[in-house]
């Protein structure tokens, strides 16, 4: 019985096309991050469980996490996010940083999840925070770091709008509505999955949850309560100021909720404008208590992340997905093993000096070679053999258009490069 | 009560300077493979457990994996090894890829070990693998490689031994010692320990597994069989043709056995010459059978690994462990909070010309925004006020040296990029 070859279920094999895509991800992102003065921290996707049962949002901890005890009896999770492991690193070096932090993590998440399109159970993230300031300035600078990491990319502002709400509004509304407190946790639920579902079941729903006549959407409409009416002030503000910014592409989304608990000022997420593509791209928003789980210093924080499966579709859909080449510069051909050894050296001269060089090391026909090479997207063929192991000249070819040129060893080096 | 800050036990949490460490580490790992015309291939973490019960050394998956159940009741585990999984993968798309694969592998491996020196619960391995070629100048290649990266590290071959052995050989000479077959793995197991334990108790362990007077030892040395003087003979030959092409400190190690089950020809460690530093920094071999095991395919491979651990703790020791720097080119200081919006979209210009700038988001005074500057080791700081945003003048400032200079906006760019 042979074993099957296919990856676990949900998750993904990264051949080195797909790898280079991801690469090319992270190295744009990384880009603009260290720009804005962003610096990179990491940790193992193992986590303590606790730290997803305290403030992440039931569904999560319950129903989507990698979850098991270890042989010391610890309950371990897989992360399925990384803002809580960023709480955690920042509390615990607190009084050795100097804040405010910029701060970004690349790598993978776990969700124990269905997989279907979009969703798997292991996806990339890169998440970025920004830890120690107060809302307003901090906040204008995530969003403007998220337009400018999808403009690295290529991509315009007709291409994705930036929806954005506030949670303080939202806990206003819902106070100054008819629904009981209990129930607040059930609007902000039904409210997120409003664009899900039809106009008359949200309506009955909410009705449902209600007292009264005042839903929280016409308490923000009107107006009328004092602390929604600030704070629908504050949120407008900021899209104004956002907009006086450059950051054209912003609306009001009051059926923006986002699924964790700890978020408790502004909220936001990027939307491709092509409806074809319908999931969030971009996700985030201020969580300022969420440090204090861990030490009674109060520290503001913001942030937001992007995953690699939706990026992926976005640029797809925008036709902005590059094709990422890997192949190596020359390809050493041999006309017979006994050549390999001086191939081998010839071809260590040339990494010396930059270039990146495929040796054969079969012994299989030249023309096979070539196929070979054809095959791996080499352009640029050496055939080292006697002669070129003795003498000093050897011929460049590139097989896709069939120039052959005859040049001095030393010379290699130079003509290749400037054919790149 | 708070949470603990702490990570899991036996993981690193990577700190931003750490993070940097760690990305010199892949980064000059990858610039070597790179030349060499490997590309880079990836997988998730998550396996199926099967995949490390078939031929990976019974100890490992035993007693040192993280494998679990999870909710559709399959065996996983977190990948301990990369090997298992390169052959999965190259078994799976053998037909549409042209062969060798020259692959490399950068990532996450989990042992479930007791936590102590350069051992940990996880850790980074870099994984080079030569698919599709046999023995011989592959094995050669995969060696220099080895000897390139650490070249790349600066560490000369003063520093590290590389100690070789060969499984057939082994396997060669323990048929011809007075081992009975069935005691042959568990007399491996002990030659594996020869160097942790006294000669005696080696001796006398040997002769506890034996009916007779030759041990494998002693039958290498007499070369009196056919087949293991065959294998002495070739293993000697290449050793020999290592050393003539340029690999000076490689060593015949006949006590050197590797753990995992699926070595078959060559083996090889790559050893600190410090004695305060005994564990192997690279080890791999020949692994001709491992493929067979998805495939009726029969397709040799040659490989090693390098972790992060025992790579820090050898640049360490000799001095070669470099002084990341990641500190931003500029901070852009504020006199007022009134000031940033005018000193964000200075910071952008000088962004948009490649600058790393950190701009101050706080109200705290200027004395304390140096010192925050200081503290992470900016030396370039930039007071962004009325006069300048009203101006076309900045003033620069070293606050390292004290130098100042007013300059034009528009040439802050090139100043700065003159001193770096």
């Amino acid at each position: 019985m042979k074993l099957d070859t296919d990856p676990y279920k949900g998750v993904r094999d990264f051949y080195p096309k797909d790898k280079a895509q991801l690469m090319h991800f992270f190295s744009t992102i990384t880009d603009v991050l260290t720009k804005y003065g962003y610096s990179q921290y990491d940790a193992s996707p193992l986590e303590r469980a606790e730290l997803y049962e305290a403030k992440t949002g039931e569904e999560i901890v319950n129903e989507q996490t990698y979850t098991f005890t270890d042989r010391g009896d610890r309950k371990v999770t897989l992360r399925p996010e990384m803002t809580p492991t960023l709480a955690r690193m920042a509390a615990k070096k607190r009084r050795d940083m100097p804040f405010p932090l910029r701060w970004f993590s690349i790598g993978n998440r776990f969700r124990y999840e269905r997989p279907q399109k979009g969703r798997l159970r292991e996806f990339y993230q890169a998440d970025v925070d920004l830890v120690g300031a107060p809302e307003g300035e901090a906040d204008l600078e995530i969003i403007r770091v998220g337009r400018d990491i999808l403009r690295a990319f290529g991509a315009g502002e007709e291409t994705y709008s930036i929806r954005v709400n506030s949670r303080t509004l939202l806990t206003a509304a819902c106070e100054a509505s008819d629904i009981p407190e209990k129930n607040h946790q059930a609007y902000m639920k039904l409210l997120d999955k409003k664009n899900k579902i039809s106009g008359e079941d949200f309506e009955f729903k909410t009705k449902e949850l209600m007292n009264g006549e005042i839903t929280p959407l016409s308490a923000i409409e009107t107006a009328k309560d004092k602390t929604v009416a600030e704070e629908k002030e504050k949120l407008q503000t900021f899209i104004a100021t956002l907009k006086e910014r450059g950051v054209s592409n912003v609306v009001y989304d009051p059926t923006l909720v986002r699924g964790f608990d700890y978020y408790t000022g502004i909220i936001f997420e990027f939307f491709d404008t092509d409806p074809s593509n319908t999931r969030s791209l971009f996700g985030g928003g201020r969580y300022d208590n969420l440090l204090s789980l861990f030490s009674n210093d109060s520290i503001p924080a913001v942030g937001f992340a992007v995953g690699d499966v939706t990026l992926k579709d976005f640029l797809e859909t925008h036709d902005l997905l590059p094709d990422i080449k890997i192949n190596p510069n020359v390809y050493m051909a041999t006309p017979s093993v006994e050549n390999i050894p001086a191939a081998q050296e010839f071809a260590n001269n040339l990494r010396e000096e930059g270039l990146s060089v495929f040796v054969n090391l079969t012994d299989k026909k030249l023309e096979k070679q070539i196929k070979n090479a054809e095959k791996r997207n080499i352009e640029m063929v050496i055939v080292y053999g006697e002669d070129e192991t003795k003498g000093s000249m050897v011929t460049l070819k590139n097989i896709r258009t069939g120039q052959e040129l005859e040049t001095k060893k030393d010379n290699v080096v130079d003509l290749i490069s400037e054919s790149l």
